[in-house]
């Protein structure tokens, strides 16, 4: 990763020279820093340029600068993200959820290549460092979306694997929009349904889809506590060979349970569908069904109202991360923080004395 | 409600005549003050001491301190609280929610009876203002409980007008603590399961209870979603005269969704139970439901993991909430907030650099 990176910033074809001389006034060390500053803007116009002509290798050094945690690649990503920013907003965003086990990467390898056959570019993205975009597929690397990452209508991008979840869905947001700028029609974002990562997959996309296996009970059992009335569609996976019947029988007691929910976006009634990825049956149908959730929701303008709500919701969760972390990371507040819990759970203070203890000191 | 607390601070039969005279070192006001905080100190170990032998006065006043905005007041309120605290974590802390119209108040009037008529003590609190409590009924004045309300075994307490949600619950806690130092066994906490209230509740109470009308399908549109997954049992209200059969079908059309989903409470199987409050059928079964479920998590000890769990984070969001408060209260950076937001949702700015900017600033 860190290869792409360097070869990015030695790279310097098309720059100019700066200013050459100078007044005595502008000492050697201005002058470099001068002179450096304007060879990054001139590289970030051109990595900008070759990421929208549709560079594949642009489009992986981008994220790679995305996900750098060092403060001046920090400034760059975000001035490149800055310049990028008009390209973007014009794919569909789908995020994929689902236990391990249900087959989340061979779903996303025969979806992605049919779209890609249709003549869609597409993107898979992964939240979570557990996803099995990122090796968490325990059947070994003969289902990690080999034939997608091959094809060059397609890019597949494992999740970062540093940091906390907070931050790697921060990431996330802004990979996609690189990729929305690279040109992708369609991005997928993949995700582990056991966590908390759902919730945040719910918040960046527009479409939101649950795989499951048959046996609706059973399955849910294992599944997190509300993820269903995250769903926008249910895709009942592995409905092949012997296990037909079954999931069939499995669709119609999802469209039940389906009913007894509000719906996960307002307008729209979520749907279950049976899915063989092995055969390539029914995959067609969740295609329709996501042009149909497509056209459905722009018709009602709650597309873009989601879409700008998803941004909003996304800069004051940054601005209260921001305000805890900087509380909580404080080492002489995480200790009175410990202190006074403890004479709390004692029965020594009441949590209001506590709390008012703590911002007196 | 104010002549409550006037009368406390005027009526103040036990206070010592502090020091007299004394050295001339010591001016006027600084005696008065001297004095002052002596009586009040006095004044406040007497309402402990009358509201732990019973008095449902003093505990009427007590609240009225804990609800109070004024300074002063807050201070004594969370010292007779500190006070109280040894005498508190003796209830059973039971929440219990359902949309208007499902017969909160009825259901009430007629469990908190029979309670009484078990020779337990039985407090009723609402969290929101828009409860059945506060005034919600839509059938007037009759339903609100008014058997419970005059007998000497209940204390019924209607929610805080003032304040937001996040400031009432806090009050709620409180209150529900100076209930059980005053020696009530039952506290019962009311809540309309429309907002984001019942997840205030159900973390400051043991049980949770649900009451639904018949024909779930259609009563569920209504709910919050989410809902049923907090609860530990579910009552379907109103099983009386025609009612009887819909309302017993309805009771297994529950227990099927509840077997879909995850016990709200680690090692309890939530239930569901026809009952009628007109006709007292099925009270008694609530009841040994409940002690059921005591005596199981009791076994398990996550009653008392739960509680300090509950306290912990009441603890934890109080410091939250002061933090984001203290910032999004502040004029100067509320404006700056929204500035920056406009920009972010015209393109101009990435939400990292939108959030650097405010910080930086």
């Amino acid at each position: 990763m860190n290869n792409e990176l360097k070869s990015t910033k030695e790279s310097a074809l098309f720059v100019m020279d700066g200013v050459k001389g100078g007044h005595d006034g502008m000492n050697v060390s201005s002058k470099k820093k001068f002179r450096k500053k304007n060879q990054e803007e001139l590289d970030l116009v051109k990595l900008a340029n070759e990421l929208r002509s549709g560079s594949r290798n642009s489009l992986a050094k981008a994220i790679t600068l995305i996900e750098s945690s060092n403060n001046q690649h920090k400034e760059l990503a975000q001035a490149l993200l800055q310049e990028l920013l008009p390209y973007t907003g014009k794919s569909i965003r789908i995020g994929i959820t689902g236990v391990p086990g249900a087959g989340k990467s061979s779903f996303i390898e025969a979806f992605g290549m049919m779209l890609c056959n249709m003549g869609k570019r597409v993107a898979v993205l992964a939240i979570d460092p557990s996803s099995s975009l990122s090796g968490g597929s325990i059947l070994g690397d003969k289902t990690r979306m080999e034939e997608l990452s091959r094809d060059q209508r397609a890019f597949v991008r494992p999740s970062p694997s540093a940091g906390t979840l907070g931050g790697v869905h921060k990431k996330t947001r802004e990979t996609m929009l690189l990729c929305e700028a690279a040109g992708y029609d369609v991005i997928l974002i993949e995700t582990v349904g056991v966590g908390q990562s759902e919730t945040y997959v719910r918040g960046m996309v527009d479409f939101f889809l649950l795989l499951v296996l048959t046996g609706a009970g059973d399955e849910l059992q294992g599944m997190k506590k509300g993820i269903m009335e995250l769903a926008d569609g249910i895709v009942v996976h592995k409905c092949d060979g012997d296990n037909v019947r079954n999931a069939k029988r499995t669709v119609r007691e999802y469209k039940q349970i389906l009913h007894f929910l509000q719906p996960a976006t307002p307008g729209w009634m979520s749907k279950a569908l049976p899915v063989s990825s092995l055969e390539k049956v029914g995959l067609d149908e969740v295609w329709k069904m996501i042009c149909d959730f497509e056209q459905t929701i722009k018709a009602s303008n709650y597309w873009e109202q989601r879409r700008n709500g998803q941004t909003r919701d996304w800069y004051h969760s940054m601005i209260t991360d921001f305000l805890i972390d900087s509380f909580f990371n404080n080492p002489e507040k995480k200790t009175q923080v410990k202190v006074i819990e403890s004479a709390i759970l004692q029965g020594e203070l009441t949590v209001t004395q506590g709390v008012n203890k703590l911002f007196r000191e």
